[in-house]
């Protein structure tokens, strides 16, 4: 065992990592951090992750975050069950792709759970959460469009994995907040695209255990 | 000329692809962008980049957005003049620099920025703006102790040519508003390393021309 992989349940770039280390078959060591009762900000866990953050990998004693960073160094470090394209524009298309989610797809999300889902006081200025909404069902509309037949590319790559958990907080805010829903949302070719990332053998275990049932 | 790219001046990210160009002596056509007229949003621009944004780049006619990804790109394409280190772990933490100055750091900047610079109708909250510059001088701290000699890692890298633009936007912030500064923003290692990108023989010629005198 010489990967460990401090997780939090919820995180989307940490689901990101999780499903490479499942895709690629590796075996690890997984840490699970509450994300809500301070525990990333612990003197202890700080000294591993300075930002606070998850997730962090350390292979044998090489200490890295950002998702994106850990995904490009399991790539190159473990090479069998790629998933980055081989061909260069193919490649390049896979990581814009990663961008894209998380610069322009993410940050619409995370404002509308900030509204909704991660307020104890009830949710926030309903029309800027129908304005979110709204942004949010336009954004989503770049993705649908984007899909190929099965995947973001020919084959599953990093903008699937990547994009997955993002289209996963989406859903949960669609069931957990059906009346505030603005649009389609999660269309029929994203829609199909989700069962088939959760019909991969080495989905069920990545879930998120409070998202079950 | 096969390289096209698409400039915005003072797009801390167009910056970052134009001096890693300028580093790789690639010979490319620019074409600069208004940020401020909508030029962007404007349809022929949209049909090149979708999300409207700096930079683009086009090689032939292989079209691509989002910095990191071009970077990754014109790596593998023309790998002289490298800039990506070849160590699989000094590239991941190369990696995780530009990560975290685009995750970290920027965005307190761009706050900053639109409370006050990019405001047509005098400065925002004092209160908001202060709390502001206590999380920038508390995230330059990071980049401070990181610096290791001369750059972040032992050669310059895409971290240093990633995050001078970011630097270059708080130095830019400490002048324009002095008074609103708290605590020392850029210290002596990041001076230093400011001065250093800038004594680059190809760097002037990035330089935004507002900016100038």
């Amino acid at each position: 065992m010489k990967i460990k992989f401090y997780y939090g349940s919820g995180s989307p770039f940490a689901w990101y990592v999780w499903l490479v280390l499942e895709h690629k078959q590796l075996s690890y060591d997984i840490t699970t951090m509450s994300l809500r009762n301070g525990e990333l900000k612990q003197p202890e866990y700080l000294s591993i992750n300075p930002h606070g953050k998850v997730p962090t990998l350390v292979d044998d004693d090489f200490v890295l975050w950002e998702a994106s960073t850990i995904v490009e160094f399991l790539e190159e470090k473990y090479p069998d069950y790629s998933i980055i394209p081989r061909e260069t524009k193919q490649r390049a298309i896979a990581r814009r792709y990663v961008a894209e989610g998380y610069n322009y797809l993410y940050p619409i999300i995370r404002r509308i759970m900030d509204l909704t889902l991660m307020r104890a006081d009830g949710d926030g200025d309903q029309a800027t959460i129908k304005m979110e909404m709204e942004n949010l069902d336009r954004e989503l509309d770049y993705f649908e469009n984007a899909i190929q037949n099965d995947y973001f590319l020919d084959e599953i790559s990093i903008a699937d994995l990547a994009i997955y958990p993002l289209l996963a907080l989406v859903k949960r805010i669609h069931e957990k907040r059906p009346l505030l829903v603005v649009g389609g949302l999660i269309k029929p070719k994203l829609a199909a695209f989700m069962n088939r990332i959760e019909a991969l053998p080495y989905f069920a275990v990545t879930t998120p255990p409070h998202w079950k049932g």
